[in-house]
């Protein structure tokens, strides 16, 4: 049995317990019950997911896959293809928006290569994990094979086992990729069923005539593909990209171990949506953080039931909103822990 | 001329200057144009209030007055009024749920009792600036004198004036007090002409009854007290509390040395609207942080033309929403500062 499979197996369910543990241990805080709304919740699901009622996310990392898109000579995206690689020497030299908010988040910030164009020999601090230079063009075919995808996938799945033994208790996705919120609104596209003008926004920075583009590219790519619901590696591989194929990988292998992992745009919530697609359990690690302005992403939250934390009008990708919410993720995790209960405090209760 | 009066005419106008220069700063980023939405709106308006390009809001402080309300006596909480002084020890010792959040936003926690009903001598780190033990009932007369109402307001500028001459770079507002939430949706009642029925709220978690009594309340409070739009000091004297009170004035002192206040939920934000009857140019410094589920919080929200940065369904007070929400200013001003420019960075720009 490959590393893929073995891991899609191994993805266990939410554990309840623990999630009614944390809420009754909230109960017993120095607060109105329920007061803290979401956090409450987001504190249950962090214990669901951990299958503990003391869930812990204070060792917490970003991870950015990159690849390139073929899709990209289309002429769906407002920057050149060759911005791909100069952002990743960004990321990695810490001017990006993702590096700044992941030392915000105080989070470790892990780069990888999956298959950008042009190789990055010289820039230290990005792993080589390339599947190749870049995807084919989805608009023509399968932007990759079933092997390519596999790999991606254990590409990702691996450093995630891998973060997951170093004590990494939560993941943020983030990703750079010229072209792939075209890729990425194909999949949604393919996996909900709703029609690709519903799901295809602007990208960085699309007119008018640039959006009829790529909504009719992601037509075609539909159209020749013809991906099936059944087929959810198939689908992956006619449509994903590299690093999307990869941040699917990711939240598998983090699934399998129990670690909550953040969605974060289009793009890294569509490689969310493939992974459920793979191992329907895995829909439990998943967190959400911001709802992008990219109409795509806010039918994935709806397709997954999982309605954003925040909406900040944000369309970086990167994992910039996903990074923002580890905040508030540790922030549900510290009033668990830290809060007095009113026994404790000599506070009085409302009787409630 | 008091400090009051001085303090008010001190407030200066917004610097739209600095924030057109901050707005240039963004856009030379390595990002797509306005692609960080919210976060650049926040950088160009901390900018605005600092009057620089390159705001800074590293040292933070909650600032977390607490005081009684006469009109608990009306059975408008679901809490008994002791409560409030319990509250503040529980605050001071770490264990409230506004201590966990000001520790984890890195921010000081400055604790005051403006009037509590029994004095808490005994609690290490809060600070004496009473006025009283507690407001008398606002549904049978004014809640304080306007004399009280001036202590309350200058004992918050000279708390604001303190932090700022310490270096605080901004303030976020938080309370504590049993019966507060009637006292604030009385005033902004007063302040909108909204009626009381749609300004008020379930507090700390009254039921249907309660509600209804605290409406009528608070209709009664109108009709005794008669306040008037435009007299925002009498208006703040019959319906506010000394920590509401106290709150408009850190706004004011704060406001005059254009150091951003970040407000809270319904009661820090009345407060806020509050600090705006007497000084308009004191909205400038005004910072949204949540929705809260009080209702009338969204119409001062409205009316100060300040949508929310995020709604979690919050609804403790204390300053929690404002403390988190410092993450996301910290955010904002990090990202101007520390992404590197197209330019520094190499990156090809997409040239628009």
């Amino acid at each position: 049995m490959n590393l893929l499979t073995r891991t899609c197996a191994a993805v266990p369910p939410l554990d309840q317990a623990a999630a009614a543990a944390v809420q009754r241990r909230l109960d017993a805080k120095t607060k109105p019950r329920g007061s803290l709304g979401r956090l409450e919740a987001l504190a249950c699901s962090l214990g669901a997911i951990q299958a503990t009622d003391a869930p812990d996310v204070a060792s917490k990392a970003v991870v950015v896959l990159a690849a390139d898109h073929g899709v990209a000579e289309e002429g769906v995206s407002a920057y050149p293809q060759e911005v791909t690689a100069q952002m990743v020497a960004n990321c990695a030299a810490g001017g990006a928006g993702i590096s700044v908010l992941a030392r915000h988040a105080g989070a470790r910030l892990v780069i990888a290569d999956l298959g950008v164009k042009a190789p990055l020999p010289g820039v230290p601090g990005v792993r080589d994990l390339r599947v190749g230079p870049g995807t084919r063009n989805l608009a023509r075919g399968p932007a990759m094979t079933r092997e390519e995808a596999v790999r991606c996938l254990e590409a990702g799945i691996g450093l995630a086992l891998e973060l997951a033994g170093e004590g990494i208790q939560v993941i943020a996705l983030g990703e750079v990729g010229i072209g792939n919120t075209t890729s990425a609104s194909a999949l949604v596209a393919a996996c909900t069923g709703l029609a690709p003008e519903a799901v295809t926004g602007r990208g960085t920075g699309l007119d008018d005539v640039g959006l009829q583009r790529k909504v009719e590219v992601i037509r075609r790519a539909l159209h020749v593909n013809r991906p099936s619901p059944e087929d959810p590696l198939g689908t992956l591989a006619a449509l994903g990209g590299f690093e999307i194929a990869g941040l699917a990988g990711v939240v598998l292998g983090a699934a399998s171990r129990r670690i909550p992992v953040v969605m974060d745009g289009l793009i890294a919530s569509a490689a969310a949506l493939a992974a459920v697609r793979l191992a329907p359990l895995a829909a439990g690690c998943l967190v959400p953080s911001h709802c992008s302005v990219e109409a795509g992403h806010a039918a994935i939250l709806r397709e997954l039931e999982k309605p954003p934390l925040f909406d900040l009008g944000l369309r970086l990708g990167e994992g910039t909103g996903a990074a923002l919410a580890l905040h508030l993720l540790e922030a549900a995790v510290r009033l668990l822990r830290e809060m007095a209960t009113f026994a404790d405090a000599g506070v009085s209760d409302s009787g409630r």
